[in-house]
C-alpha cells in the first residue's frame, strides 16, 4: 500500500517496553526509551504518504538555537513566529536554596528541549522532537533576587514609573520569574511551556500566561519586518544583532551588578489596541500618526522601508511632514543611551458576544539599564505620541535577564557565587 | 546602507493618497488605493536586508486556496497549521433577507480574503496580502436554517444526542452560524476573523470562538500525521480526499436536503484532556488505551503508521493485543456507513494560578449524515473506550456545511431559491 515507506525506525518496540515495564517498572522505562531519539531521528524516519495536495516545503522543524553561551538565547535570535511568556511567582518558603534546585531544573530540561530532546521527566516526549529553533529565555524580577542573600538588585529592577496612558492591570503584571518561550511551532511552545511549568508547580503558581504570534516561518522573505495588528510595519529601525550599536544596547554591562553582566534588563509591556477605534481613522491619518507609510513603512518622507525618515521636511504649508506628534519622532532621541531592543509579539485573544477585540501588541525590549535607556522613551511617548489615542499599556513587568551558561551549568548560577 | 534593496513597488505614493484624501475624503480613499494590491506584489518588492541569519525558506504566505467550486475549501484542504473556530449567535430580527444579505457579506469578504487581498471595508489591507492557504468554511446551526421560510433541515441538524462522558459547558455548544477560518499563518487568521466577525456584527454576535493548532507549516516533512497534546499520532486513519471513500463519507447527498446536496455535515466537539492525570499513566499503558505506539503511531500488533492493526492477534498469555477497550478498535465500525472524516486541531488556553492546562482536541468531523455517521460511533466510544479516562466533552455542536458556490454567488445562496 505505501511501498516508499522507510525501513522500522530504531524505535522502542513495544514487546521490548512490554518486557522492561515488567523488569522496571513503568512510565521510567518506557519515558526513558523514547527519550533516547531525538529530533532528527523521529523527522527523518517517519515518512508517511503525502495527504492530498500539500505543496513541497524542506523540514525546518529540526532547526536548533543553541542553549548554551555568553548570552542566553531568544534575544539575538532572529524572533521565532511564537512567543509564549510565562510568569511565575514563587511560594513563600521559596529560598536561595530552592531558587538555585529551580533553576538548576529548569536550565536542564530548557537546555534538552530547545535541542530537540525530551525534557527529563517527560510525558510526551515524542512532542519534543520538533525544537523548531525553541529558545527559553529566563528573567528574575525583584521577588527573586531578593530572596538570595547578599546577592544586589540593579537599581531599575523595580516596577515602571506609573504613566499617564497605563491602565495597568493587576493580573498582567510583574512576577518572580519570567519565561520566555519562543519557537517556530505552536506545539512546540505549548508543550516546552508545559514542561517547564511542571518543572516550577513545586516552587510557585503561574501569574500571568501571554501567547504571542508574528507571521508563520516562511510566510514571507526572510527578513520581512513583522507587521502589527494595526497593520503597520513595526520593527524597522531596530539594532541588528551583529552590531556593535546592539552590543552596546542590550550586553553593555554599565553600572548592573557583576552577576548580571552578560546578562540584560527585560520589559515586557502588554498595550491593548483598540482596533475598533483604529478602524474610524482614515489612512493618512493612520500614516501621520506614526510617521511612516502603511503600505511598506517607508517614512513618510519617502523612500523605502529602511531609508532615514527626514525629519526637518515640511509639508508645502510648512508644517513637518514627520508630525511633532508622530510615533517615530518621538520615540527617537539624541542621546545615544535612549535606545532599546525591541522584539515584539501581537497578541489576539478570543472575545465573546459584542465585546470587541481584545488584540494589541506585547511589547517586549531588551536594554541593560532600563531606567537609563528605556524610561526616557516611553517617558516621551506618555507626553505626546499620536498612538496613545487607539492604545492602552494594561500590564507591565521588568527582569533582570541573567548571563547564559555553560554545559554542566545553570541559568541563574552567577547568583550563587562558588 | 542596504544597496539590494528592490525599487521602490507600485504603491500609492504618500503623496497621491494626500491628494486623493483630499480630493475624496479620507479612509475609503485610502483603503481603496491599497486594496488594489494584491498578495503578489507585496511578498515580491516588499525586500529588506536579512536580519541575523534566519535560515532560507521560500515565501509560502502567498498560497492560495481557490475559494469558489462545488464544495467549499476548508474540508478536503490539508490542514492548515491554525484554525479558528467562531459560532455565531443570530440577533432575533435577523430574518430570511438579512441572512441573505449576511451571507453575502461574508462569501464576498471570504472569497477576497482567501485570494490574498484585502476585504471590502479592510481597515487593515496589509495584513491580508499573505493568504497562506487561507481557508473561510461556513456552517449552519439549526437556528439559522429555521429562519428561511420553506426551507428543510435535515434530520440530523440539532444537538447530538447526550453521552455519558459529557461534561458540557453552555458556552462552548451550538451557534447558529460557524465560520472555520484556516491558514499557515497566525496573523492571516487573526485578520480575517477580525474581517469576517465585522461583518457579523450588526447581525449577531460571537457566541464562541476556539483556537487551534498543528504543527507549522513545513516544520514535519510533508504528509506527516499531527500529533495532539497527549503525544499521541492522530488521524491516522482517515479516508483520504481524492478516494471514493472520501466521497461517499462527506459528500454523498444520502437524505440530505436537496439545498445542501455538494454540502456535508460538521460536527466540532470541544474535548478537554486532564494532562495532569494523563502524565500518571506509564507508557505501556498509554498505549493500551489507542491501541498504537507512542512513537510513530504503528498499531501495536506492528509495521509502521499506516499498516492495518491485526485486531485478532493475541498476547503470549491469550489477551488481545490490541485490547477491547482500545480507542481505535472501538472507533473503528464493521458498518462502512459509520465512518467520519476527522479534520482536529489542538487547543491550549492559558491559565492562573494552578488551575492546571486548559489543553484537549477540537476535534471536527466532516460526515454528510452525523446522526447514520457520527452518533454510533461516539455512542460506541462513550460505552466503552479507556481514553475516557482522561478526555471529556466540554463543547458540542452540529452544523450543516451548505455546498461551494460559484463566481458572483454566495455561500448559502441554495436556501434561496430563485
Ligand atoms: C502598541 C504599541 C506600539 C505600537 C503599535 C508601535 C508601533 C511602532 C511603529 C509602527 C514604529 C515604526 C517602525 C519601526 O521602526 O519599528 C515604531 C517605532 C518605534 N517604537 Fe513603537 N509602537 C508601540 C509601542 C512602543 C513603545 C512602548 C516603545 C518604547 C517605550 C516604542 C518605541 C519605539 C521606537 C524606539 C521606535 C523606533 C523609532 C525610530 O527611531 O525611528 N514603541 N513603533
Ligand atoms: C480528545 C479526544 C480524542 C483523542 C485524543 C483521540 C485520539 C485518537 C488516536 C490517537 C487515534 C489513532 C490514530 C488515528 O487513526 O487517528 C484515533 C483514531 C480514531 N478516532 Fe479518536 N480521538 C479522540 C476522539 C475521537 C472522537 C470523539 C471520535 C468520534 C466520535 C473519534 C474517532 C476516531 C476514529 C474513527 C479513529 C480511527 C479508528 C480506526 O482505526 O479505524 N476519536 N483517535
Amino acid at each position: 500500500m505505501h511501498p516508499d515507506r522507510s525501513p522500522e525506525p530504531a524505535a522502542p518496540s513495544t514487546g521490548r517496553l512490554s518486557r522492561r515495564h515488567l523488569l522496571l517498572g513503568g512510565a521510567a522505562a518506557g519515558v526513558g526509551a523514547a527519550a533516547l531519539v531525538g529530533a532528527d531521528s523521529l523527522l527523518n524516519t517517519r515518512s508517511t504518504p503525502p495527504l492530498g495536495e500539500t505543496p513541497g516545503a524542506a523540514a525546518h522543524g529540526g532547526q536548533t538555537v543553541p542553549f548554551h553561551g555568553t548570552h542566553q538565547a531568544g534575544v539575538e535570535t532572529p524572533p521565532q513566529a511564537h512567543g509564549k511568556f510565562v510568569a511565575v511567582d514563587l511560594a513563600e518558603d521559596v529560598d536561595a536554596e530552592k531558587i538555585r534546585r529551580l533553576l538548576t531544573l529548569l536550565s536542564d530540561d530548557a537546555a534538552k528541549l530547545t535541542q530537540g530532546k525530551a525534557a527529563l521527566a517527560d510525558s510526551e516526549p515524542e512532542l519534543a522532537f520538533v525544537p523548531a529553533r525553541l529558545t527559553v529565555t529566563f528573567g528574575f524580577g525583584p521577588g527573586l533576587v531578593d530572596r538570595v542573600p547578599g546577592v544586589p538588585a540593579p537599581a531599575w529592577l523595580k516596577p515602571l514609573p506609573e504613566f499617564s496612558v497605563d491602565r495597568l492591570r493587576p493580573e498582567w503584571n510583574s512576577g518572580d520569574l519570567l519565561m520566555q518561550i519562543c519557537a517556530d511551532d505552536p506545539l512546540t511552545v505549548s508543550h516546552a511551556a508545559r514542561m517547564l511549568i511542571k518543572d516550577t508547580r513545586a516552587f510557585g503558581t503561574v501569574r500571568w500566561t501571554q501567547d504571542g504570534f508574528r507571521r508563520a516561518y516562511g510566510a514571507e522573505p526572510d527578513g520581512t519586518t513583522m507587521r502589527n495588528l494595526m497593520g503597520q510595519v513595526d520593527g524597522t529601525v531596530n539594532a541588528r544583532p551583529d552590531t556593535d550599536a546592539f552590543e552596546t544596547m542590550v550586553w553593555e554591562p554599565r553600572d548592573n551588578p557583576e552577576w548580571l553582566h552578560g546578562g540584560t534588563g527585560m520589559v515586557v509591556r502588554r498595550i491593548a489596541m483598540d482596533l475598533d477605534e483604529w478602524d474610524r481613522l482614515d489612512r493618512p491619518g493612520r500614516e501621520e500618526s506614526v510617521g511612516r507609510r502603511l503600505f511598506d513603512g517607508a517614512p513618510l518622507t519617502g523612500g523605502t522601508e529602511h531609508d532615514e525618515p527626514d525629519f526637518d521636511a515640511l509639508t508645502p504649508l510648512g508644517f513637518p511632514r514627520i508630525a511633532e506628534y508622530a510615533h517615530i519622532r518621538r520615540a527617537r532621541s539624541d542621546n545615544p543611551d535612549e535606545q532599546v531592543f525591541r522584539r515584539a509579539y501581537n497578541y489576539d485573544v478570543p472575545t465573546l458576544g459584542d465585546e470587541g477585540q481584545d488584540a494589541g501588541l506585547i511589547f517586549v525590549s531588551y536594554q541593560s539599564d532600563v531606567d537609563l535607556q528605556f524610561v526616557p522613551i516611553q517617558r516621551r511617548l506618555d507626553e505626546l505620541d499620536l498612538l496613545n489615542e487607539w492604545i492602552s499599556p494594561i500590564g507591565s513587568a521588568v527582569f533582570a535577564v541573567p548571563p547564559g551558561c555553560a554545559e554542566g551549568g545553570f541559568i541563574g548560577e552567577t547568583l550563587f557565587p562558588a
